[in-house]
């Protein structure tokens, strides 16, 4: 389909997934498996039993781990159509897009909510939701995003479960980008319902979403769903009853996932895989400080998995040139979603190491220079 | 993971999907690709074109072509939490489990429905649907399965809509187990809304949905949506706008899709992929007949997708042992799913041949003779 020569590996990308994944998780997509079958089925159950021990409340503990097909804002969208009760009322912490998408779903929905924002380089407040929920107490559920990739911000998510427990409210966490690198105690952040994706720092391929869930939450759900392929407690109940996906699951996805799980393993946990975003981070962010690169955030809120940068003061820097020519080289980075300011954005997850990290950094030097930008600190408004 | 020697091959499908697909499909998910990348994106573009090809409505002639992650039934879904405004009442045409699961969907929206039951051997029927429209003028959409793969009939999809046509009511069809090989003239059909899915006739791996839409009805349905996820007017803007699914696409199920529509096209179109699927039925029901097997549905409404078979009257044979000495000879069949009638189901599409079909009919004949049924015709209740 390409009329140029091929590269002997895909281009690498610096996104925050879809992302680059090993080939041995890719070459586990190479079989086609019966979704009705045994082996398949007990593959299934391999996969949640494995990640409620990634996330360490292993089975029995009173987790659950339900799996849904579609990407992590399906995930997302089913725990407020499933688990929010007809008259509840969902405050959502936000600053930045993935915050506002949640608004966005429960205005679909007509479910009651409010916002507590926060500029989109601030973390959310656990004294703002505190004085909220203090004060209204109708309030049912409290939901945050863990890392808000609009910016790579880290959120709070001990403090305000914290607040969240303490006024016995419902906890959700989006953890997509987070959740097998960075640390997240389900019990001690007060969490009930945990989402993320396969293809975030679990690094299997996009198909399917997780979503951890405290079992007595779950159960008590009964009767609320409004959607039949999104009722995450019927898809639960599917699992338990004969192991199989309530509809047809994205087969290969799932065996690419079990092999992710192994390969996180393989390298030493979520623990270690966190150390190496580190180090792929702090590649990146010397790299881009000898480039004279400004990252958006202070470095106390930002997350390792992707960092934006403000675009360089030259004027003869243009973004879809500086992408294009990246991509040209083999490294694909991210545009920018902030709604303000101009950025790029660089994900450090995913199967990359320092050494793809300073070839990023390298090219991204190339590139500057090929397009004639001298001032590169600074910014471009 | 498996302690057994493996094959040379995976154990073959004879499923309604996900199915067996070539080996081709599969490595074509040996890349990583970038979501908001452009060359994913124009393969994007390049399948939404193609389906509407193989629909024989090509860009320009008022379809559109949506794609939406997810099972099938998400698209069936998306679709009444898209296109049925907050005052529509929807009757389905049921004679299967694909039936009742949309009467389900539309109790978890709160959607007023009715049903038109028929028997699960009697396709749906147009004199049912004539009189039930002509009585109720609140009826805004009709719903109707083309195969319904829980028996294998087939329903008369033209005759259906040809009666919602001559009412002016939406038509919506579910066609997973049929587009890509049996004929449909959406036009000719009055089809309004076609739901189908990639791991199917299409012989791609699961991952998404596909929804073919009559542009101006899609366009009508502004501000309907119940669910963000599912918005299917969103998705088609996304598409439109920047080429891009709303949220993180399954980016390998889409490159097997690519390919997936290639080898439609080598193979001859849909009209030789029909011919294969009905020379494999052929093989499978003179196999089965020479065994002794029973077909539940009688010849003139049987889908040549998939076949249901009565258990043999032996009291010595158990479904579950026979499913699994096919499985360890390397055929992987599918239990039945009819309420009061003890079926089993033998699909016939996917990236098998006859001689696949006559390995299977081999096989089968072992299997019965090695469980010492004998008295293989009639049934058992």
């Amino acid at each position: 389909m390409h009329a140029t020569l091929p590269w002997s590996h895909d281009k690498l990308l610096f996104t925050p997934g879809p992302l680059t994944t090993s080939l041995e998780v890719k070459a586990s997509m190479l079989h086609d498996a019966g979704s009705w079958h045994y082996e398949f089925n007990a593959r299934v159950k391999w996969i949640r039993d494995r990640l409620l021990e990634v996330a360490g409340r292993p089975a029995g503990s009173g987790w659950e781990a339900v799996l849904l097909q579609g990407s992590g804002t399906f995930g997302i969208e089913a725990v407020f159509l499933t688990c929010v009760p007809p008259e509840g009322e969902v405050v959502v912490l936000a600053n930045g897009a993935y915050g506002e998408r949640a608004v966005r779903m429960l205005e679909y929905a007509r479910i009651r909510h409010r916002v507590l924002r926060t500029p989109e380089d601030t973390p959310a407040d656990p004294a703002a939701l505190e004085r909220l929920l203090g004060a209204e107490a109708g309030i049912t559920h409290v939901m945050a995003v863990h890392c808000e990739t609009t910016s790579g911000i880290l959120n709070p998510i001990a403090e305000l479960g914290e607040v969240a427990r303490r006024h016995g409210r419902a906890y959700m966490v989006d953890a997509m980008s987070s959740f097998g690198a960075l640390p997240i105690d389900l019990e001690a952040c007060g969490i009930d319902y945990l989402v993320s994706s396969a293809n975030k720092c679990l690094e299997g391929v996009p198909g399917f979403s997780l979503v951890l869930c405290r079992r007595s939450r779950l159960l008590a759900c009964e009767g609320w769903a409004r959607s039949l392929s999104m009722d995450l407690l019927s898809q639960w109940r599917g699992f338990e009853q004969n192991g199989q996906f309530r509809y047809t699951p994205p087969t290969h996805a799932l065996l690419a996932f079990a092999r992710a799980l192994e390969e996180l393993e393989l390298e030493g946990g979520a623990a270690a895989r966190l150390r190496r975003y580190q180090r792929n981070h702090a590649v990146l962010m010397e790299g881009t400080r000898r480039l004279g690169l400004r990252p958006y955030l202070r470095p106390e809120v930002q997350s390792p998995i992707i960092t934006s940068f403000h675009y360089p003061a030259d004027p003869r820097f243009r973004f879809e040139e500086f992408y294009r020519r990246l991509s040209d080289k083999g490294f694909i980075i991210y545009p920018g979603k902030i709604s303000q300011v101009n950025l790029f954005r660089i994900g450090t997850i995913g199967r990359l190491f320092e050494t793809d990290l300073r070839g990023l950094v390298q090219a991204m030097g190339e590139a500057l220079s090929e397009m004639g930008v001298s001032r590169v600190g600074g910014v471009q408004v």
